[in-house]
This record gives structure tokens, sequence and C-alpha cells, in this order.
């Protein structure tokens, strides 16, 4: 852990200039050039880093506050508690990035792990109040359509995971507060790119497709997101394209809810995202996704 | 540790801003109120922190930042490896104060803990060559004599340590490079202020007068620090004051040499800081400082 400290300060001057000689980045950090090289060799495992002539960058692709994204405040920041907590104090059209969560969360305030060299960040959008329960397809389809887009074999799983080969990849948060007729939505999403991971359930681009750029993800999703209003705008359509990528359709699936467990073949999912399930007594069942804790594959 | 970086990720945002309110200064960090509650809780114990109306601050006699030495350059930073590595990037009459190092290091590179709430800094400073090694004795004391103005019966522990009570308040270490007849002069101090402490050798001037704004400290050590090539031109008075103030003198020392152990009495210190002591067998021996790893008082 005070090696993590050591790769945060690191990572805040190599964030903080766009080149670096390792004398000026030790009197910079006031790490010594021998102990410098280590962390920097460690830093490479996670980041995208370059080295050349005896200089050393982290690559402006791999550097979230490089994007420019017309219309939008991005916000970069080394720790936060949660990006979730941090947009709260954000207007709409914006989005934080951060490098490290210390209490990262996802759906049900579970705790999501955030170590060094992935995407964790919360975007803040508002659009009319009618139109938000279509995030809950509109959000995860997007993820996966980027991750499609740079040849990565990514699935939904219902509700809101990406997943590549069954393992988690990503997920997706979307909190919102509503004022009169506009809702206000802050959309988390964690993906897994370049960063460590500790649970055999879980996977990362790294693992994939070897080191990525994380802006190769970041930006187009940004992009998507600016077009979020029009994409809500056919909700039928979003289904159509969230079912043949749905992962989770026609699989037997075990859910524990809030209400207790549920199990059946999910057969369909509606325009607000919730999944019918048909149960082995020949009952459908619907499930929103708030209702759902946890959900897994039973076949 | 993850506590430390809490710590550390709310005391970059107070040092930020003159004052916060919990709500802003939850968006700021990214970290729910009520954590953030526990987290100033805490570093209240190792900072001068206002709670009022709402508004939490850190006072500004706390902040090193706040205080604007005439023709100092201060440099206040969270997190680094060691202030004096740092320095070196720094021209002469600069200063860097550290809220944490993560590889502090004392005489002969030992390691040196640096919890939160102390003074970790290294102050560069010019002088003509052949007056440098003054500063052997003169930095000490100068560093004694502001405890002393603040009320703290502070000694001067042989070579370079501030006891109260024989117990280690603080320590200094000189580092310097010649360049032609000028030599440039790393000072590193730290000092003992609201720190938690973790051996029983030491204390702080928390234990001995409460907690204590770091700037009583820090400002008029940077003052003298101003005047130091007027003070290190009477030598001779310098020892004079600098002898007065040695716990060391006349005491039964054990010293760990680079060359072995030395035992004897202390019986006199020159104006280049070098020890004399009586050895049992009626030698006198003269103890430079560099050559002493470490010394104990035998009685």
């Amino acid at each position: 852990m005070t090696d993590l400290l050591s790769k945060l300060t690191v990572l805040k001057a190599l964030f903080e200039k766009d080149k670096w000689s390792l004398r000026e980045l030790s009197w910079r950090t006031g790490i010594s050039e021998e102990r410098l090289m280590e962390v920097i060799n460690e830093l490479s495992g996670n980041y995208v880093v370059q080295r050349d002539e005896g200089l050393v960058a982290i690559a402006s692709s791999d550097n979230p506050a490089k994007i420019k994204p017309w219309g939008w405040n991005i916000y970069h920041e080394l720790i936060v508690g949660s990006t979730q907590v941090y947009a709260r104090g954000l207007v709409p059209w914006s989005i934080v990035v951060a490098e490290h969560q210390l209490h990262g969360y996802g759906r049900h305030k579970r705790m999501w792990e955030s170590n060094l060299g992935g995407i964790w960040a919360t975007a803040v959008i508002s659009l009319p109040a009618d139109k938000s329960p279509y995030l809950n397809i509109a959000i995860p389809l997007t993820l996966q359509r980027v991750l499609r887009r740079i040849g990565v074999k990514a699935w939904i799983k219902w509700p809101n995971d990406i997943v590549v080969e069954e393992r988690k990849l990503g997920g997706t948060l979307i909190e919102g507060v509503a004022l009169q007729d506009s809702m206000t939505v802050y959309i988390g999403v964690g993906i897994n790119v370049n960063n460590d991971i500790g649970i055999p359930e879980a996977t990362s681009l790294k693992r994939i497709v070897g080191l990525t750029p994380r802006n190769r993800v970041l930006a187009p999703f940004i992009g998507y997101l600016t077009r979020v209003t029009k994409l809500v705008s056919e909700p039928s359509e979003l289904v159509d394209e969230y079912l043949s990528n749905l992962i989770t359709l026609n699989r037997v699936i075990v859910a524990e809810t809030i209400d207790g467990i549920i199990e059946g073949k999910a057969v369909e999912v509606d325009e607000y995202g919730s999944l019918i399930v048909s149960t082995k007594n020949g009952v459908e069942v619907k499930l929103e996704p708030w209702r759902v804790i946890r959900l897994r594959h039973g076949d």
C-alpha cells in the first residue's frame, strides 16, 4: 500500500506534464532516480508508459485529461472516494475520471475494486424524466458497442454488466435525481482496462487484447453519451439491439432478489430493462433491475 | 494505510481552499459526508482543524503554504519521497514542506518516520564555502532557539538532535554541494509537532504543550535561516551558546562510529561541531559529526 502511494505520487507528476526526464521527475516527486525506475517499471504494467531518449511519459491516449469532448467538462482526479459521490457536485455534461477510488461502489452499494489502470468514471447527463428509464438498456448497450468497435467480443450480462467469455469486463451504474420534468442522471462505469484483477470471474482488456490506451474506450463512450437523448428516442430499436447482445437471453438464471431467490429461463427484456423470467412452474416473472442484487447463469 | 489515503485526500482539499462546507468537501473528494466526518475527526488529532457553523478548515497557522517569508520560495507538497531529494531541484532560498514522506531519511540515510502532523522540510540556502562547516552547530542551535521561544525546554543532543526531557523531539540534517567558493546547502528538519509517535524514545510538541500550529515553529525557523550568513560570521559566540544548551556536555557517551565504538566523557565541541571525548585511558578523541552513526548517553 505504501507502494500504491509511491505509484500515485509518480502518476500525479506524470499526468501533470507531458514528458519528464528521470532527473526532473526525481526532483518533482522527491523520489530517488533508482526507486523511480522501479515505480515506473511497475506502472508500465497498468499504463501506456512511453520511454524515449531518457524521457518518460504517459501516452496522451491513456490520459483522460487529454480528451476534449465538445460540450463536456472533464475532471481528472488521482484519488476520490467514489466518482458517483464526486459527480453530485457537477453540472450535467460533466464527467469525472479517477485513477483510484477509496470506496468505489456498484449496484446495491457493493464494493467495487478500483485498482490502477482501469476506467473509473461517472458522467452526469440530463434528459427528460420520461426517457430516463430507457437508460437501463441504453447505457450497457453503449458500452458494449464501444468495446465491439475496438474488436472485443463483448456481451451484455443482464442487467448492467459487460462480459467477455463469461467473465466480467465492466459494469455500469445508473443513479438519478428528478427535478420536475427533467432528470439528472449519474452514469457510473467501471471498466477493467489495464488494471490487475484479483478475482477469477473477472477479466480485463489487458488480458484479452493487451495493454490498451484508455481513451480508445473512454472517448467513444462519451461520444455516445452526447447523443444519448437521440438514442433513447427509439426504445424499441434499442431493445432489439440489447437483446441480440444479451448473453443472459434464453439462459437458465438464478437471481438473488430483495424478495428472495428466483430461478428460471430468461425469455425477454422490456424497454425499461426489466427481465422476463419463465419459472419452472410455468409462471412468468418480471424482474426489475433494482430488485435484483445478484444474478448468475445457471447453465 | 487506506486510511492514510483517505486522510491525504481530505487534507489535499483542506489545503486547497480556506473553508469548506461538509457538502462541498464531499463533492470535492467524492467521500460521503458521513465518512468525511470520521476522517476529519481523525485529522483533528494531528492538525489544528477549525469547525465553525458547519464549515471546516485547517488553521492558517497550521498551513505551511500560508507563510510568506520575504525572499523565499515555499513549496508545500502533500506527498514526496524525501524532502531532501525534492530540494535538489530547487534554487537557494527555497523550502519544501511535505505532509508525508514515503522514504524520509535522516543522518546516514536512516529511515525517518514522517507521520501526518509533523514538520518535514528541507530548506536550500547558499553561503560561502568556508562558512558552511559552522552550520553543524548553527542549525541545531537555531531550532533549539525557536523551541525555547515558544516555551519548550529543548536541549541539543550532539550532534544534531533536539531533545526534551531526554526524548527526541526533532533532528536536523545538513547536506551540501560545493560550487567553487560557494556552497549550496540542503538543511533538512524533522520536528515532531502534532504527529503520532510510535517509539518511546521520542516525543512531540503535542505531548509536551498540546496541539501546536506548525507555523509557530516553521516561520521563526525560516526567519533565522534568512540571517544565517550573519549567524555563522561569529562562530565562537555560536559555540558558546551551543555548549550552554548541549545536554551531551560533561556526560558519559557511547558513540557508534564508522570505525567502531568510542566511550568516554564529552568535554568540548569545536566550531565545526566536532565533539571532543575524553576516553578512559585519558586520551582525547575528536569525533566529527559525519563519523558518528549513533550516540547515546551512558549515564
